[in-house]
Order: C-alpha cells, then structure tokens, then sequence
C-alpha cells in the first residue's frame, strides 16, 4: 500500500483510539493502494477493501474475479478472496479480521458506504467487534494532498485542458458537436488518461443547459460553446470546462465572460492557507450580482478520488467547521468554476479550472489554455 | 412513473405483505420512473428515491440540486425535495413516509445499497416502522422485460454492434487502437446513445487482456482485434463485443472463431423457457474443451439497468435457485459471450451478443453484424 497514505490511517487510528480501519468504498480503495479494482464501481457486490490495522499491519480483501490483478498490483500485501456467489464476502472479511486478532477490536468502516444488510451480516459474524463511523475522519484527510497526488492531479488537469484546446482548434463553424467530442474524447486517451467521466459538449442555446453530452448540433456563427471533461488515472480525476464562441461572440458574451476572468483570478488570489471558504464564496457572488448574474451554491470543491471531495467553497461546506465554514489549508487541491449557466441572454458560460493550495497563496494546475479572452473557433 | 413496473411494484408489497417500497438505487429509481438522476450515480449522498405504496399511492424524494430535472420529467408525482448540507435526508424521508401514513408501516427497502449509516438514522427517525430487505424480490421482477424495456434494449445493441462495426470498417494497418476508439465513441452517440460504458479496444498481444481501453498500438498484420462497448440510455446497457483480424487471421484464429460462432447459435438454440442455465453452461464448456480451451465462470447474464443482472447461465447463479440453477423464462433479455482471452497462440477473442426470450425460443437482439466469419481489417 502507499506508505503516506498509511501512515495517515495508523495516526488517524492512533487519535480515535481504534485498532482497524476497514475501507470499503472505491475511492478509498484506491487512496490506500494507488489503484481501482477494475469491476467494484460497476458491480455492486464485488466488494474490495483495504485493512490497515493500529500496528500498520496491511491487508486487503477482494473477489476472485479480481484476485489476479490485486496480486500484481500489491505482491507483498496479504490478500483475502472470497469467492462470487460462493461465499459471504462478510463472512469471509470477518474471518480476516479475526486472522488479524481483531475479533473483540474497536473498527473503523465507511457508514456512507457499506450496505446496511452487509454491515448487518458482518455485525452477526463478529459480535464482540464494535464498529464505528470513520467516513467523515477520512474525507478531512483526503483533503491534504500529498506530492504524489498533486503531481497526478497536475498532469489530469494538463491532459483535459489541452484535449478540450485541441477540439476546439480542430472544428469550424458548420461541424457538429459530435465533431467536437470525438476530437476531445481521442485526445484524452492519446494524452495519456485511462478513462474520462463527465463529458459535456453544449453549444448555442444548449449552452444553458448544466450537464449535457454531444449533439448533432451544427456549430453556427455567434454560437457559445460549452465543454468539460473529467481526465481519470487510478481513481483521480480532474476536471476542466472551457467556453468558446463561433467566429463572432454573441451580444454580452465578452463582458460577462472578463467577468469570469476577473472572478477567476480574484479566488487564485483569494485562495490562502487560512483564508475562509465562505469570503471567497461571498465575494463570488458579489461580483456576479454587479452584473445582475445568479448565484450559485458553491464557487468550488475539494477534488481527488471523488468527483466532489470537501471543502467546498460556498455557503453551507458540509466538513470541518460548525460554524458553517472552513478554512483552506496547504496542500488542499480545489476545482473551482466561475459560471452562469443562466445569463438571460441564451447562452451560458462556464470556466472550470483546478488548484493546488501552497504555503503561501495557490497555483493553477489546469495552466494549458490562456482564458484570458474567448476562446474563438473558426 | 411507469404503470406497468408499478403494478409489478404493487403485486410485490400484496405477495410480501408490506405497505410500501421505498427504492435507494439509481437502477431501481430509474426502473420505477424511466429515467436517471443525473448526479445520483456521480454523487454518493446526493439519494433520489422511489416510493410506492401498496395502495398504489407514488412519490419521489431528491435533492434540491435535482428538483427542476425531477419535477419535469415526474410532473404528476408528488416531490419531496431536501436540501443539500442542509437537511439530514433521512429525516426529510421518514417525514415524506409518515405522511403518506407509513409511520407504523412495513417498508421494503434495498438492503445491497441504502448505507449503513443512513439506514441507522432512518430507523431512529421511525422507530415504529419495520423495514424488510426487498432487493432479491426486486431483481426477481427486472429479470422478467416489458415490450417497452425489449425494444429499447434492442435498440441499444444495435448501435453498440453498429458502432462498432463502422470502428473496424474505418481503420487499416497502420493506423492505433485510438483510431478504433475515435470512431466507435463519435458513432455510439450519432446513433443515438446518451452515454456509453465500459470500452475495451484490445489488439494483438492485448487481445488477451480481459479490459483494457485504447491504447496507441499500431493495427498490424495478423493482430486480432477485441472491441466492446455498452451504449446507454436512461439507464439502460447493453454491451455487444465484436472480434476482427488485420489483413490475415493469425494461425488458429479462424478455427476458434469457427467454435465460438457454433457456441453462439448452440446458446440461441437452447435458450428459451424452461431451459436451465447451468445444462447451457455445461454445454458450452464442453465445447470449449474440444479445442482444450480454459473454462470461464459464465457464459452469460441478465442485463438491462445493471451490467450483470440475474440470471446468470453458469455454475452458480445467485438468485431464484437453491439448487445452483436457474430457469430460463419468457421474455429474460441475456447478454451472452462465448469467450476465450487465453487461446494459448498469443490471442484471446470474446463475441458478446444479446437475446431476448420469447414465447418458443430466443430472438438475437444485436443483429446488426455478421459474425459467422471473422470482420476483416484492411
């Protein structure tokens, strides 16, 4: 398993006097190990778990489909298999967990993740073991990158940034959105990501709409052209929206979209070990308001294994602070997209870029396309 | 929602004796209502529900984020929508559920999906209400397909087996696995598709990987080629994989295409109701074992809203058998996929198809390439 990561769990351990954390989500899977196994997002009860106990003892958990692939990837770590449609995968964890002396353990388990009849069957085969809520401890770690993951981040954010930059550059007016997407789609696996989620292709009027895919749309002169990508490499992603316009920015499209800008750099700014989520938010929304624009319900996020990860920079983050607020610390790394889907004037307009926080201020990641202006499609 | 799902819904709740369903995941969601919360399957806490009553009474429940998508597709059902960061859902659900007068009632819920930590939280906010775990008995009922579900299944084989056809009829010899994959992803969305999953574009030496997306591998004489998609449309997959070769079939490639072409119409022969899925599993491994092929762990499964569903035709099925076998019934929709990776000559080759069950027999859904031969690659 990763070293780092490991050695967070052990401390984490440590603080809330427990003597096991069992992961059973994917993300946290992937956060221990460095990869995904390849079914468990696709196949629900294809469990796979990482098991890190006080001492640091390593252990994972898996289904024989995917025995092979979990050997090559972790040698040295032992490895339970449970058998699909054989066994009961609980029944086989738990016989882990006692292997592990951990039959009368205090264990930590991902409440928000594992299946309640799974936790109840597992609760039946280790009833002197008590069980304990860790999901919320594990996001506020997750939220410090460590140089590992910032530089995958980096390189994600690089990837969907420069293949949405090479689709626009390859259509022109009278290609379809489809041309787009398939430009876009070719390049993030040529730019080195293995798989991408969340392609948004929305041009001219669809450009108002929040999560749409390619059309047959045909590009037309004055269009605004929305698109996203999230790059994905062994469970992180990173996303990047750029907006374009066809030949000729349509009436409004430009000063809404220094306004943008404006916003963009005012976060980077803004953004600080210390600062407050909710100024940066507030500020956002602000500056939006002086054009009349409407708000949003949060400017930014936590972004890494999930597509949403904490903090997030609006009103009412969900992590870390019962005031209704967090604080940014060093090492966060933060999506964060000035947008309006809604101008008012058919078209909407977005900018999603990707941050890491460093001692003193931010960096931009997602550092490929000059957003400065427009970008313009011929 | 759709009447005759809800009527299957009803029947359930009158056989178990329960008083209303209340759905947890975007599968079964997206069977009750027809379509897909966008962000429910990105977003782990973002929970959409679907509830049903033995009465016949409908209501939904989703998140603020989602109300206007909701609200317009579901015009007629009553909505309760809680907000994000804001609300505990489980407490805005028991009082969507106590005002439907189900404070006391029994309720089945899907125990494989609803996580611990909520289910914890929605007993403690109704405590006098028993729930009973309803997954098996619903994934009973999506075994068996509407006319409605048939064709659109139908249709999505179409465009994957289409789509993927137009992939190897548009490279040659020199050009990557990225160029398969440029054309196979533009096609499945010209052909109508909303989204697809996962792709595999395996060439050559790759051929053997089991999934692995495009790489920049150069098509070349003698490679065989593996290329599956699933295409996707409000939830609905179906995944159709196709073999071809480049210029000239690899020695033994042709004689084991030959037998995985008689596996595939020995299983369209054998399909229909009342078979058993095990003596179809047994018969294709023994075909395999003609040529000293290595047996897999099914030759098929149910599919529709999930990428496996029930039944499975192999040693073991997980549902509706005691006896480690299933039945074959009227109007199942299989995906069925006579397969080796591992021929022992550096090749492995994989033809996915996908049937439905009729009245006498079966009917092949993905109709659209001819796959008595090996596709050729120029």
């Amino acid at each position: 398993m990763r070293t780092p990561i490991v050695e967070r769990m052990t401390g984490l351990l440590a603080r809330k006097g427990l003597d096991a954390i069992v992961t059973s989500s994917p993300e946290n899977f992937a956060y221990l190990t460095g990869f995904v196994v390849p079914t468990q997002p696709l196949i629900r009860h294809r469990h796979a778990m990482a098991i890190v106990t006080a001492s640091g003892e390593e252990a994972v958990f898996a289904v024989d489909m995917e025995e092979s692939t979990v050997r090559g990837k972790l040698p040295e770590t032992p490895l339970s298999v449970w058998r699909e449609f054989h066994d009961d995968p609980m029944e086989v964890l738990a016989e882990t967990l006692k292997g592990l002396g951990l039959a009368a353990a205090s264990i930590g388990l991902e409440f928000d993740y594992l299946p309640a009849g799974d936790y109840a069957r597992l609760v039946g085969f280790m009833p002197d073991a008590r069980f304990v809520p860790v999901e919320k401890d594990i996001a506020l770690l997750r939220q410090i990158k460590t140089p590992d993951e910032v530089a995958l981040i980096h390189r994600l954010a690089r990837i969907a940034d420069e293949a949405i930059c090479d689709s626009f550059a390859a259509v022109k007016a009278g290609d379809t959105e489809m041309d787009i997407a398939a430009v876009l789609t070719r390049r993030i696996y040529e730019l080195g990501a293995e798989d991408f989620k969340l392609l948004i292709v929305a041009t001219g009027e669809r450009s108002q709409l929040p999560n749409v895919g390619p059309s047959l749309r045909i590009l037309q002169r004055g269009d605004v052209c929305r698109v996203e990508i999230f790059a994905v490499i062994a469970g992180y992603q990173a996303g990047v929206c750029r907006t374009a316009y066809v030949q000729e920015p349509p009436p409004m499209a430009e000063e809404i979209w220094k306004l943008m800008v404006e916003c963009k750099y005012a976060i980077l700014d803004q953004i600080r070990p210390g600062a407050s989520c909710l100024a940066v938010y507030n500020d956002f929304i602000r500056r939006l308001a002086t054009m009349n624009l409407p708000p949003i319900s949060f400017v930014g996020h936590g972004i890494g294994l999930h597509l949403h990860e904490d903090p997030y920079i609006g009103a009412t983050p969900i992590l870390g602070s019962p005031a209704g607020d967090a604080t940014i610390e060093a090492d966060m790394v933060l999506g964060f997209e000035p947008l309006c889907y809604r101008t008012g004037y058919g078209f909407g307009v977005q900018n999603k870029d990707v941050l890491h926080v460093t001692a003193n201020g931010s960096v931009l990641l997602s550092d490929k396309a000059d957003t400065d202006t427009m970008i313009r499609i011929a």
